[in-house]
Parts: structure tokens; C-alpha cells; sequence
């Protein structure tokens, strides 16, 4: 089983930017961790500030493994272009955003990506990436629980 | 661990109703393996149609557990007594939906109760239950993944 | 042929209530001259100014009758819950309006449940449930006018 | 009692035109059969393309008929004028839709007509035409149902 | 003079929820010392969550009372249904909100039931219900102040 | 000085229709008083309610006239067509409305036609017309007043 | 037949303002011969650039004439105060804009005053008051034309 | 206990101006019974038609007075500049309109003001005054009723 | 390859109005041209101010014709019975535009027609109709390029 | 070179009102450290809370001043009238806000003003003043910096 | 007579991707054939998903070819930068989008770059970029059709 | 003192690119003689179209310069991701637009950056840039006018 995770803009700054949001541990850590509890998925890790490398990533990434987790952050809101992605490729993509969308600005609470994703996690902290994958495992047909 | 799952309107069709969006599981098979799926965890279930009700129950049951998951069904697009509900009670709640809310019609896209919950997840069938179960174990320093 | 009339919130009040526009007659004494005229169908009526008790009874009377006319009253305009009820039950549903609701205030230009029915009638008063019933017996395939 | 039905732009096409929103019967077929059905009615029928001929057709047909049954097609949703005559003339008007229009697309669920006729009918099929004979001759005062 | 206050949902959990916003005191007591600085009036006191039965208890009331005191809450910015139950009764109603319902979200600035109210208090706390009640014993006539 | 007037649809009802709003006068009787005033003025007069008919005369009338004062009627607040004729013709128009529409409905205080004509007369009743031609008559550099 | 002319914001610049929008002449000297092209009528006029004044204005002018012309410049599109100073007073008011309104920038295109008026008159240049003043003769029964 | 009374446009015309809504009597005597009805506090009363007057005196008043209740009149709806003073100033201000403000037209339901003050009082008529008065003096820990 | 070009309101005015938006030709002249630049193209030429006309002309050139190219001139942003019309016709329609409709006014963004043709051709002056041959050309198998 | 200050509404509460979005500092303290930083410009400052005498005070200084410098409170969001005053003055004016208005209220975030001026500082606090002065300096073609 | 083409997001997908929509042809086969049927004319092809060096290409190659084609994929919709290159560049530019995106999703009907071209072509597939060539053709004087 | 300027999309074309609106100097030239009007200030310059370029750069910048100067061009009006890094950096940013962005289009009206900045400066050609270096030295504490 492999699976990507894929992050948006400004989510290399985690561990050190606005820390009541977003929490104080660096993602380079976290996913260490998340991959030791998932000893049997081989996980990838890519983050980018670019719309159009995201959407290259997307694309590549899409062929090279079962499925993919996609933090779009600021793009979420305003890329027709990355959702036209997420639309095009034929692996599952779940998007998870580390804090609660829904409770923040208005100009959050809506996603060019949700409608063409299986799911979404939103607010949950990095939590919501381990969720993604106990989700897709699942979804896969692994056992898991 | 107690936690209550907390269904709204229409949900006790699950199984009957609209299969291709829903499933064809009724939840209270689903409840089972739930339950058993997390042995540690005490689980209780209560679903409504009446708006009111659902407020009466969220405010009782936030006394009498760790957690609560909710579906607000319908309501979610239209209460603002419930959201008032969920920011005045003081336990965890997860909002679950089954299906992805943000693909369908636009008026399913905005949500009164996913600003005053801790979590939303979308869009991943019965599995939002599941994942919602991890998440408030791991939210409360259980040991799990 | 058994048909169930279900009215909403404040239709409990016709005869007493804005006679001017909702007419000076009861509901049930209409009710009375309405089965008279039909005496080849089965006619019910219920009436809750609960909307989550409309959902419930129109979940059970979509069981036990042919066909449903509606008159969702004041939640016609604001309840996505019983727009999903209407979508999820089988057996055919009509909406009824008393007045003519597109010649009222604009929020009453609105229906979250005529998408879900098979057809509306606004404005023609009493008459209008009378009419109703004229089209399920022929949707039917009974033999009338 | 005289009764004009007066149709709007495209209706011409019935019978042949997008068969599973419309049906596949031409009106003229439906009148006749609405003629039979009604033998104590006069009725005649007329349909224009042309938003103006239908103005003029309808301030001439309300001197001479008891009521009218209007369907403004593609016009409902435009035309000020045509609801300004409505308003203008004396006799009783029916709105009538064949398909369900509020469940279309959102710039049909709006109509500058409803609001200046007695009723409106909608989502019936040809049913509608006959619906609203019904009303006019019971709002006339004579014996029916 | 009878008088009845009828609250909304969530209004039983004064004195305990969002004190910051709402207050500390539960309105049991505060009815109490109510009843006993207007020793000529008689007062009831209902709230429920549920809106058809706040709607049920708004019919009942105003056949039973002088005036009625309506805290609609959460439903002050959805319900149609009750905004159409004040418009059908007959005795004078006044509106009353414990917080300044203008100065918080903006969904909370629009209100259903106003127009139908002879009057509205908002932002004075309990307080608002004492004027409330000044205001309906001047209406009627009986001396004050 | 030859000067047209041209006007829409309905307006062949004048004098019949909501003699509150338009008035009881006859337009025929009102323009030979108009041209009894106006002696050295030469004026012709045309209604239609076909709105490619009233196109068509604009077009023409402005090859044969000095001005025209045009009363689009229900076509003032739908028609970009007739927007559009205005400005591709090249001699002065003076539209007229005969009641105020900025003070009825909200879909009238909107005007397609206003932004392409000289000026604006609204709400004088049928002496609008009347001030029309001064203006006209000032604008074209004959003597008046 | 006295007659007062009330000027609002920034109309004292006329003459030397924008001069290809409001035209070249200084009111003053317009007024001069508007007085002498109406011998029969008495005249004043008045100007202010503080909406409050404008207001005072009004009130007091209405009672001392038999009609009032009223430019409220930047005013018109923002102020309710002064839509309901002309609701309030009863003598008759014309409002006149010696530009085009409608066919300048979007937020001029609308008034709070014109619905509160027996008339408008806009974009006729300065003849626009002398319309007026014909309107107002002729509604007062003096013969004119 | 010194309390000052501002009132906004056209609130002068009281007792003469559109007597079904604002009722018959000039604000003047019933000031003078307010204040023999509160022998114990010290009222005055101000009124202007020009905002930025009502901003002077509302910056100054809340330096000489304990309290201010202020009706905005037709500010209320278009007047940031009055409500930014009101948030300036530090003395409690009481917001009072005289008819119910959300029963009339569409841009009278909204408030610039209502958000900065303690509380809005709306629809009780010349009432509203002597309640906002009781709220004061029950604020300010006065003993009252 | 019988192919129809069908021009709506004002088209006829093509060469004298507003040269530097439409340019300088009148159409039959162009037309003329357009013919001996594909002679294996039978074309024909119809143009109408009035909208049901173009309507009725639809319906009828689309039966004896294998495609048409229609310029709705500004009928484009306001005619829903034209978009019914192009839906309801079964060959093919491509929309031509001289003018770059999204260049010009808001109003003129808008195409009721767009969404039921095959595709739109827009800004490119009267080449734009040459190249909508080529494409149906093209799309109906012929040899082009 | 001689440039007038001219300041709108609640900018006379400056050094008290708000003192974390306003600064401490009364603007004639710091007005007269301005004049001495710029020995060689004549500065005048004035001050109204009256939207009109800003309107005579920008008509009058424009012509006694070779720029102006103008911070119109919270008339920026609402003043069509002082927008056409800076439109119809010949002498250059920049617009100056305190706070950084577009990171406050919805409301605050457009200006009436900003489209009419050379040019907008937000956000500097009374360095806006002093920036503004060296612009005027520099666009006057004096040596500065 | 240079041309480039200039293909934005996730159109290195064409052949691959959601073919109902977009063709199942890859586009440098497609390219080929077009640079073999027009053998007079020099195309070059570049294709990105970054918008940024999208930006950097159009501003390269509008000085390095005759004309441009843009098919700016997701970008249309979102992108204001794009449309300012547009604007800033010198040499003329086609917009061509294969699928109709005026029948598809509502946000796909708005191009920020349409209104700052030549021209636009949609819906017409592959021969979108056909029809291009031939209007730069003829656009640049060279002999074609 | 480290100042970093930063230019978004299309603003390497400053100097040959719409010289009405935006001046006929290179950056490049006017960034040489700012430096040397500060020479006590060490600044360096970058410039990208690409958004997540600048992302980057804004992160990078942020931690070796004691503040920012940032224009973020075309993407001001559209971008989220831009906003959240300012958020996000630590050190001052100001943001400059050369020509009044609030004078131009509708959607340049708009910024998602503005918020976020410490002040913003438009309209004043590249004097805007010196005026915030004049601030940030100020805001810093050092010594100037």
C-alpha cells in the first residue's frame, strides 16, 4: 500500500507559524511517527509553495501510488486548477486541513478541492492525517481497527 | 471512554433510502461492530427527527459522556439553535457526515454546527464513525493507532 | 386507492387565522365534504406544527398509502430535513398551498420541498388538495373526470 | 363558461421536443380529449412564440372568455410585460407548468407571472390543463368533482 | 393581567451556559423575584427546544393570557413557522433578547419574528423582560411608572 | 419639428387598466390635446407590444423625426435589446414613464433604457409627455417657455 | 403659487465644476431668468452642503409653499434621512438631476428620494427645473402650455 | 442620576407627522411627564436634524450625563460616523426607536448603531423611552421595581 | 451542406451603427463573400428584431438545414425562451458574436444561449461566422484546411 | 507650498477614544511637531463632525491650499456626496486613514473617497500625515529626501 | 507568420483525462497535424501548470511571435495576474478553451483573460485551435479561406 | 536596517507596460537611486511572477531583514495562500501599489493581502515605495523627519 501526502503553501512553516493554530511540532517529525505506526504502508512526503509543482506532484504522484492525501491550504479556496486535478487523476485523494475551515474566516469555509475528493478532514490537528490513512487502508480493503 | 453517537433526521432510513449515496447498511449493524470494534469504549445511540429533541439529547448526553459524535442530517444547513446547542455544551463533539456534503447540492455546502465543533469529516460513509471514535481517543491521551 | 394528507406548522388554525387569506372554514370540516366526494379512496389526515414529527409521519404514511399531499406550511421555505424526506420516500408526493405563495413576501418564494415532489399547486385554495387527489387518481391509472 | 388555454414560446414543439421533460403528445391531441372531457365547457386553444402576440392575446381573449389557463414558457421567468398584462386585465388567470419547474435549473424557479395569477399548477404533465379547468369551474360556482 | 413568557431553545440552560454572554443566574429565580415585583399580574413561565411545540404553546397561550413575552433564540433567524404563529394570534407579543443580538454574527442580525411583534427589547440582560412586562400592563391601560 | 412617440407594451390599455396607478384618459384623446398645444410641432404616434416591433419603429421613426420620446413600459426593466437600439440610433430620445416607478416593485426601479437616452421623466402622469416635447423643443433651439 | 427650489451637495459649484457633466452656467443666473420665464410664480431658492440643513430646510419650505424642487446631489443615493423628510412633509416635491443618473456609475442608479416624490426628472441639464415648475403649474390647476 | 435624551431627524415632526405610525403627540409634553414620572433623575433632551451635530452632542453628553438613549431616526441605517461615536464614548447609550423598525421597509432592518450600544428597544412607541429609563436606573444599581 | 445564419435584434444595422464596435460592412455584402468563399455550402441569410421570430425561425431552419449559426444579438443575455429553443432543436448551432461580448458592460457577460450550442465563437468581428463554417464542416465530416 | 489637514468625524476624540486602534497622542500635539518637521510648507488643520462643512472646508481650501490631505473618518465608507466634492476640486488630495481600515469591519473595507484622490495611506497611524506631506512635496517637484 | 500556443493546468493531460469532456487525442499529435496544414505558418507549443511561468512565457513569446493562443485551462476563472499579462502584451491573442465552459459549472462561466483578448473561441474541441489560426491569418492580411 | 522589496506578477514589465498607468521608469533604474537616498539602509529587491515564488521569498526575506516591502501585483486580488504567509512572517510588511487600485475594476477594489500588513500605500507611482521605507525607518525607531 502507498500512499502520498501532499501539503500546500506555507505548510513548511508548521512547528513555528501562528503556533495556536496550527500546533508546535514540525511536520518532518510527525510524519516520521506516522510512518512508524504504519509499518506496512510505504508513505511519501512532498510540500510545495507552487499551485502549478502541486499539480505536477499531484498528477506523478497519482500513477506511483494507491492513493493520496492533500493539504491544499491557501489554494483550497481559490484554485479551480488544483481541483480540475484532483478531478482528472484515478486514485482516491482524501484532503485533510489541520484546523477547522469552518470556524475560521469566511472566505475559508469554501473548497474548490472537497467536491472532488472521497473525503474531508478538517480540524482535527495532524490527527486528521492519521485518519486519512486508517480511512484509506479501509477503503483499500486492508484490515484494520 | 464514554462517547454518544447523536443521529439527525432521515438517518433511520440508512439502509432503505437512497442507497448509492448512503450504503445499504442500517446503522444499528453497523453499531454492533462498532462497539465491538472498540471494546473499550462505551458507545450509546440516539437518533431523532425532532430538531428540539436533538437539543434536549445533546445537552443531556454532553453531561453523561467523554464525547459526543453528531449527524445533524438536514439540519445542518438550517439550525442555528443547534450550533448554539454544541457552543454552549462543554464535552468534544465531532461532526460526521456520510456523504460528501461539499460535492452535492450548494445549499448542503455550508454548515451552523461545523464552526462550533472541534472536527468535521466528510464524505467517507460509515467510516466518518470510526475515524471520529480514533480521533476522540487519541484527543483524550488513550493510547491508540 | 389510500391517500394521506399531511399539513404543516399553523394549519391547525385555519377557520380562525388571517381569514382573508386562508379562507374561513376548518380543515376538518373540509376534510369531511373532501372523503365524501372521493368515496372510492381512502383518505387520511394528520397535522403537527413539529417538523420533525412531519418527517416522521411522513416516512410511516409513505408506507402505508399510495400517494402523499403535502402542505409543508411555514417550513416550506426553510427545511432542508423534510426536502430529504420527500427525496427519500417512494410513493408519489404532492405539494399544496392555500394562497399564492409567489404573491406574498419574497421568503415565501421559495421551496426547499417542490424539487422533491411531483408537482405543486399554489393559490387556489381548499380547492386545491381537491385537486391534487384528481391528479393522483389519474397518475394512478384510475378512470376520472 | 368560456375557458381560453393560451400557450407561451416552444410549446408548439410537444410531442417532439426533450420527450422526457414534456411528454410525447402533441396538444392538439391533448385539447381535443380535454374538449370531450369537458363537454359544458368552451374552450379554445392558441400559441404564439412571439412574447407581444401573446400580450395581445391575452388583453383580447380576457373580454372574451370567463377565464384563462396560461402557460408562458420560457417567458415566466423574464417577462415583466407579460405579468404587468396579467395584472391588467380582469378575468381569472391559471398558471400552469408541465414539468416541475422548481426543479430545474435555479433561473427557473422564478416566475414574474405567479404572483398576478389566482393559482398555479406545476410539475403535472398535461394533467396541469385539466387540474385547472377543475378550479375555474368550481371557483365559477358550478357543480363538479 | 395574565402574562406568559415563553423561551426558546437553549434558554434552559441559563445561568450556566456562556456566562460571559448570558448571565449566571438561572431564569427560575429570576421568574420568581419577576412574579413578586409584579404582584398584579399573573405570570407563566414555558420554554421548550422543541419549535412546533413553542409554536403549539404560542396558540395555546395567547387564548389563555393578555400578552405574551416570546424569547425566540436560535430560531429568531430561521423559523418562518413562528414569525407566521405570532402574525395568526391575536394578543399583543413582545420580543425579547437577553444579548444584543445586533452585535454579534451576522446571521444573528436578521429576525423572523419581529415584524410580527408589537415590539423588541435586545441586549438588556433580564432586564429586558421586566420592561417587557411595563410595556404590556402600560399597553393595556393599567397604571405604572 | 417632427417628434415620435413610441409606446410599449400595454400601454393600448390606458385609461381601463389600474386607473389608480395610470389614470382614466384614453392615450388617443390625450395626443390630440398634445398636438393642439403644440402646433408648430409635428407629432406622430405608435404602440406596440411586441418588443421586436417597437425595435423595428425606433430604427425607422429616428430616419424620419428630430426626436423621439419612447415609454418602453414592462420592456424597461428586461430588455438589453431595446437598450441597444437607442444607442445605435442617432437622434435624441427622451424616455417617459407615466408612474413612478421607483416607487413601486423593486424589479421596476431598474432600467435598461435610461442609461442610453437623454433624459428621464417618472411619475408626472400623462404630462410627462408633455414636458418631454418642451424639452425637446428647448434642446432643438427653438423658442418655448 | 410660491415655489421653492432646494439645491444639496456641491450644486454651489456649478459653473465651474466638471463643466462637459453640469453645464457651464452658474445657478444663480439660470435662476434669474427661470424667475422671469414664470412671471406668475414666486420663486426662492436655496442651497446646502450639510444634509441636516437640507433637512431643516425642507421641513420649513413646505410649509411656506404651495411645492418644492428638490436636488439632493450626492445625497439622493445615501440618504434615508432625507427620503423621509419629503414622506413626512405634504406639499408636493419634484426631484430633478441635472445629469443623467442613471447612465453614470452604478451606485447612482439608485435614490432614496425618488419613491417619496410625485416625480423625476433627470438628465435634461437645468431645463430640468424648468419642467419641473410646468409640472408643478399644471398639477396646481394653473392653465400653462 | 443624569440622563440626556438624543433624538435624530425628523424626530421634531413628532405629534404632526405621519400620525398612524409615529402617534400625535409632540415629544415636547411627553418629555415633560418622563421626567415628573422620574422626579429622582435628571433628564434633558436634545434633538438635530444634521448628523454631525448628533455626533458633537453625543461626544459631549456622555461627558455631562450618566446615561444617553438615542433615537438615530433615519441615521440609523446609513450613519458609520454615529455609530463609531457611540463605540467611542464611554457612558452607557440606549438605543430607541419608536416603531418597530423591522416591520417596515427592507433598509430600515438594519442598524449601524445597535452593535455599539448596551441594548435597542424597538416598536413600543413614546414607551420605549420611559423603559429605557427603568434599564438605566436599574444598571446603575438604582433601586427600582 | 445546407448551413443557416440566423442574426437577431439591431444586426440589421450592421455597417452604420457604432462602426468601431461592429465595423463598417453591412452583412450582406459579407454575406455575399461568405457564400463564394465555400460554394459547396448552400447558405441562407434570415434576420429578425423580434424574438419569437427568431424563435419560430429556429424551429423551422432547423429541419431544413444540417447546422446553424446564430448571432442573438441582445436577446443573448436576456432570453431563456431562445436558450429553450436551441435545446429543443436537434442539429447542430454554433453562437457567433462580432463584438468581445466579455469586454463590454457586466450585463453583456451573460449567454442564456451559450450553455445549449455546440460552441461560441466571440470578438473576432465577421470572421467570426467564416470560422463557424469551418467548424461545422468539419464536425459533419467534410474535407476542410 | 501650502497644504490644509482636513479631518472628518471622531478624529477630535483622538488621544482618547480607542486608544489601542487610535495611537495616545491628541492630533494638535502632534500637528505642531508636523509644521516644525516641515519648515518650509505652510500647514493648516481643521476638523468637523458635519459631513457638509467638510464639503464647504475641502470646496473653500482647495482653492487656498496647492494640496490636501484628507482623513474622512467614517464618512469614507458611506459619503457619495464628499466623494463628488474631491472629484470636483482642482487641487491634489490624499487620503489618509489612522487605523488599517481593511483589516477591520466588512463595512470599513471600501471608501467612496479613495477612487477620487491621487492617492490612499492606511494603516501608519499619524505617520499617514507626515508620508502624505512628503508625497505632496515630491509630486510639487520640491527637493525632499 | 509566427504562432504560439500556450497551454495552461492540466491540459498535459489531453488523451488521458476525462476524454467525454476532452477528446482522447494527446496534443502533440494534434499539434502536428496542425503545423502540417498550415505549412506557411511558424507555430511553436508550450504547455505549464505554473501560473507564474505561464506569466513569464506570454510576456517571452508575444515578442518573439505574430500572435498568441492561450488556452489558460483552470486558470481562466481565478487568475487576475494572467489577464494583466494579457492586457500588458502587444501582439494580439486568441483564447480558445476546448470544452464549452459556458454549459459547465457556474464558477467555469466567468474568464478573467476574455475581456483582455481578441477573441474567444469555446467549445469547439481541438478545432478551436484550428479556427484561431485561420482568424490570425486573416487578422495579420495573409490570404486564407 | 535590512529592507527587502518584493514584486509580484507582471511589475518586471514597469517601464514599457501601460505607461499611463504605471510610469515609464524601470524598476531596476528607480531601485538604484532609492538606495542611494538611503544610504543608511541596506535593501535588496526581488521580483517573481510566480505566487509560490514569492511565497518562499516572503519566507525567506522575512528572516534576514528587519522588515518588508511588498507589492503583490495581480495576485492581491485572488490570493489566499499570499495573505497567509504575511500572517504568518514575523517582521513589519508594507504593502504599495503603484497606480489607486481602488479607482480602477471592480475586483481590484479588493485585497486578501491588505489585512494582513501593517499599513498599505496606493496610488502614488513609485513614490509609494520611498514613503514606505520613510515609514518602516520611523516605525523602527531611527531618526528621520
Amino acid at each position: 500500500m502507498r500512499i502520498a501526502i501532499i501539503n500546500g503553501p506555507n505548510l513548511n512553516l508548521l512547528g513555528s507559524r501562528e503556533i495556536d493554530i496550527y500546533g508546535n511540532e514540525k511536520f518532518e517529525f510527525f510524519f516520521e511517527r506516522l510512518q512508524k505506526n504504519f509499518p506496512n504502508a510505504s508513505l511519501t512526503y512532498f510540500q510545495s509553495n507552487v499551485e502549478g509543482i502541486l499539480i505536477n506532484e499531484l498528477q506523478q504522484q497519482s500513477l506511483e501510488n494507491d492513493a493520496l492525501i492533500f493539504n491544499p491550504g491557501g489554494y483550497t479556496h481559490t484554485s479551480v486548477a488544483l481541483g480540475d486535478t484532483v478531478a482528472a487523476i484515478n486514485c482516491p485523494v482524501v484532503e485533510v486541513h489541520i484546523s477547522n475551515i469552518y470556524g475560521r474566516e469566511d472566505f475559508r469555509k469554501m473548497s474548490h478541492i472537497s467536491a472532488q475528493c472521497n473525503g474531508t478532514i478538517s480540524g482535527m490537528g495532524l490527527d486528521g492525517y492519521t485518519l486519512a490513512i486508517h480511512y484509506i487502508l479501509h477503503l483499500m480493503g486492508e484490515k484494520h481497527t
